[in-house]
């Protein structure tokens, strides 16, 4: 499945991540690199906040989402930097020692009319915790792919 | 501005943050973690995809914009968890070196129907790249915020 240019993804198509276990040390070092509120590093103040236990930042179940799906390796020679991502939705959050898994969903192939050696692929990115196999997290992501060259001599 | 709750804040209130100089061993480092695409690693892997050197990771990029919001600090007793991010975009790369700060705009005040003593605000953030004035990112955000509570023998 690596190798893939932007003509090789179909509409439909499903990708599948291996599983991540989260410990409490990774959420504690992202939050106080980027999101130090409370409730992300201290338990005491999660609880206060009526949460069980601390929670990992959206921006670190977000970035390790990816994380998981760049190591799929499905497109390393043909990846463009994105455009962007939509509908971000955080819709349970991640404790410490939970495990996590991306099942990611082709929703639209769109070629670039200004550009004919690139598209984009839209894909829904679905987080599913994986003990009750329930999304966590899902994006809407916009990958910019490069056509596949054509071999020299072609044509 | 600290210490804001849902209803102190008006559509339209613009907020500022500080500036931050992004180091490329802070590029490496975010990239080798979660995006360890060889444009975001390698000098010469990025010059081969036609960039003049390596870029960040687009999560990086967000990661740090909203850190340099939250050290704002304008609502640490209101804020909840959010429920999500819409139309996040990255119009240009961040390279090493280069300084940003975030405009964050009030776009949308609305008051839960279901949960009273709660609100989401939508704003418009943009990360703003200091060297040109021009955004590299734009991001519209929800953030969840507790209402004031009432005082304690009022009414």
């Amino acid at each position: 499945m690596a190798g893939l240019y932007f003509g090789d993804v179909q509409v439909g198509q499903v990708f599948k991540t291996a599983t991540h276990r989260v410990s409490r040390a990774d959420i504690l070092h992202f939050a106080a690199d980027f999101d130090p509120n409370p409730f992300h590093l201290d338990q005491g103040a999660a609880v206060a906040a009526g949460l069980p236990d601390v929670i990992a930042s959206g921006f670190h179940t977000l970035s390790l989402s990816f994380r998981l799906f760049f190591q799929l390796h499905l497109w390393d020679d043909a990846v463009l930097p994105s455009p962007g991502l939509d509908q971000v939705r955080w819709t349970r959050p991640l404790y410490p020692d939970e495990n996590v898994m991306v099942r990611a969903t082709v929703t639209e192939a769109t070629k670039s009319t200004s550009k004919p050696d690139q598209g984009i692929i839209r894909m829904l990115h679905e987080t599913i915790l994986v003990e009750s196999e329930k999304a966590i997290l899902t994006v809407q992501a916009m990958h910019r792919l490069k056509v596949r060259p054509v071999a020299e001599g072609a044509g």
